[in-house]
């Protein structure tokens, strides 16, 4: 019998039974993790022949002889930025390689927006009160950047083929909307990928700000998990019909295919805006690392070489996110406890709950003692205006850790609705 | 018999000679570089076996367990803390690691300082014409960070015991004067060490701004070259009596202990900036390149194992540092034409012309295939008022070349000096 069907009296029963399991669940002193998109060590294991890739006198040169141990080359090694160009599919004189961030890269544009200005234009930081326009749910470190320089943000709803362009539209008639941050492939949290439609319209926009910026972050861009990915349109090339390739500055980095926060980042962009950039780095650094860029790329080699080293992240992943969606499907769907996203690719799976809090479920779990991304911080501020968002990542815990945790999670929503369906009015 | 003494004739004679050496020279078709404080080859071969610190999958854990493979760790690798903290003599909690560059780290704090304020002070950025003590000559790369983000500079000369302390009094009654870039050890380009009462003086600095930084540059600070090294006073010590700590922000590195561009950085700072620094780390990262980090202690071990390294360096050093200093005595002394610097550690060799523009000594070099750092960039905005300042830099190239190109620089000396002596007037 479903919820719906039953009596207040059956319904507390039901609530009975969960709260035992709750009970019992929390005896058993569980430590599990599903808040970040942090790879599990199995996965790391895949790239550690990348550290035996140079230890000999002459494998620290370059293809072109230079000594990647000392300072120079700020753009990054050729070869490296060749790999780039090939997995964005960009020329390799539009790719910049950075450090082990993306994030970072990413940070840094928005601070040169704020103090230098972009496009010639004035700085951000002294146009008054700018705005960004931020994709919900979304990634919660785009976010805190745009917090971080008080940025006000304005939210638009994802649908399911990207942001919802017609808002878009309407927003950036305000000239102080200065641009927007986008996952434009298996987008965090909700893995949705932007149809070519999207990516057109993207394309097309006439922001009012001349400084507009796209922050394009491809943060997922060869994350595929099965053998019928998703794909994305080169921004790039869709900018060549409207000549808009001066408003998207694309990203993206390693973190996710070697190591995260040791791995390789990288951006893409117009030559107008490489030259800004580049202006900017060569006052904040001499160089980046170019002998992780060299390991890296004698570890990759090529765009190939990347596509099969991520079949072998997918097989570990794959069987994890079934793992997750199996559960949900067994546990939440009778009773339509939620509704959640099915991706091809990325980091995560995103929950909807339908008839009661994320933030009560997010309580029940970590009672539990498992801990969930925060629950609003996929959303500006940290404030889910409808509490209903849940964003799970199954990639850290290993498979048994993993099960037990998703079990937590359901019992969690079913426990929640539960409470909210025999609450007394 | 010298200049001071010829006649008219003699020094045309002598003109002449000089611009013979000059014609057999350019014939040579030199291409050597004395313009960075770049490592040679020989110095970098000395960090090889770092390397091979990390290949095995077990080697790849923090002492205290943690995969440095992963996210997370903000603040540094607690042994690689500890490593610097011993170095800089502070605690450990005191110390953030990051990532390849310091410069990078000091134009960061800069920027926060521009875009965010510090101390609860209003953002430096709309605090209308803000302003640097900027010690001269000094290092290119201070200047041009300042430059970047307009703020005005106000040069202070250096004298044998470090800035004029005198002078810099003065200067910070105004509360426009935000801050000062100062390489307290082994000064670029001056080698010199400040002397304990430099440093008390400017422990006791009251400046009129609240948000005054010292940016405490000791790139140097183990970088001995013989065994009568300078030793310079530990600043935060000498800030306890004035309460002044949070008046200072210190930073270095292991470019050139390890690899340059490769090696990893570090700052010191007090609790409070240490909250504020780390606090818009935060939002810039995830974590730095802890793998690196790792790699750097298992390799140097400690502070002793620092300083026995150095030592190494040392070798190969003290004699180019000595080429530079005999061709110097033997070509320049004894007509007076330039003074120059004898450090005990450092990167480099500063030499002041006394008869000739530096300007015009850079230009002989160059035509004779010999590139010496911009003529002017140790001032800011590239300006030598005095137009003598030369900084040789005589690490990168080999002892053979480094031979060449310093009876190359001081060829162009004569010849810059007999030109100006023989000058119709």
């Amino acid at each position: 019998m479903q919820y719906a069907e039953m009596t207040s009296q059956q319904l507390a029963e039901e609530r009975k039974k969960a709260e035992a399991e709750f009970a019992q669940m929390k005896k058993l002193n569980l430590k599990l993790d599903m808040s970040r998109g942090k790879p599990g060590a199995d996965q790391l294991d895949l790239s550690m022949d990348m550290l035996k890739e140079i230890i000999g006198v002459c494998d620290c040169k370059a293809a072109n002889g230079f000594d990647c141990r000392n300072y120079g080359v700020l753009e990054g090694l050729p070869e490296c930025r060749a790999l780039f160009a090939e997995i964005l599919e960009v020329p390799a004189e539009n790719v910049i390689v950075g450090g082990a961030s993306s994030l970072n890269l990413m940070f840094d544009y928005i601070a040169q927006c704020m103090t230098k200005g972009v496009g010639g234009e004035a700085p951000w930081a002294k146009q008054g009160n700018i705005k960004f326009i931020c994709n919900v749910p979304g990634y919660d470190r785009h976010f805190t950047i745009c917090e971080h320089f008080g940025i006000e943000m304005l939210s638009v709803e994802m649908t399911e083929n990207g942001p919802d362009v017609e808002k878009i539209r309407e927003l950036v008639k305000d000239p102080l909307v200065k641009g927007i941050f986008c996952v434009p492939k298996y987008s965090n949290p909700d893995g949705i990928t932007y149809s070519d439609d999207t990516v057109r319209a993207l394309a097309a926009l006439t922001p009012a700000a001349k400084d507009f910026r796209v922050i394009w972050d491809n943060a997922y861009v060869v994350h595929d998990l099965n053998d019928h990915p998703d794909s994305l349109l080169n921004i790039f090339e869709a900018c060549k019909a409207y000549g808009s390739e001066d408003m998207f500055v694309e990203f993206t980095s390693t973190s996710k295919i070697t190591f995260p926060g040791a791995g390789v980042s990288a951006l893409a962009a117009s030559q107008a805006n490489i030259r800004e950039i580049r202006a900017r780095l060569a006052m904040q650094t001499i160089s980046y690392d170019k002998m992780n860029q060299l390991r890296h790329v004698k570890f990759l080699k090529n765009a190939a070489g990347v596509r099969a080293h991520m079949k072998k992240h997918a097989a570990i992943l794959a069987p994890k996110f079934q793992i997750v969606l199996d559960a949900l499907d067994r546990e939440l769907r009778e009773n339509n406890l939620g509704r959640w996203t099915v991706p091809n690719g990325g980091y995560f799976i995103s929950l909807n709950t339908t008839q009661c809090s994320a933030k009560r479920v997010g309580e029940l779990c970590r009672e539990m003692g498992v801990v969930l991304t925060s629950v609003g911080a996929t959303y500006p501020y940290g404030v889910d205006p409808a509490d209903r968002n849940i964003r799970i990542a199954p990639t850290y815990p290993s498979v048994e850790e993993l099960k037990k945790a998703v079990e937590v999670l359901c019992l969690a929503v079913r426990l929640a609705t539960l409470e909210n369906l025999t609450k007394k009015v």
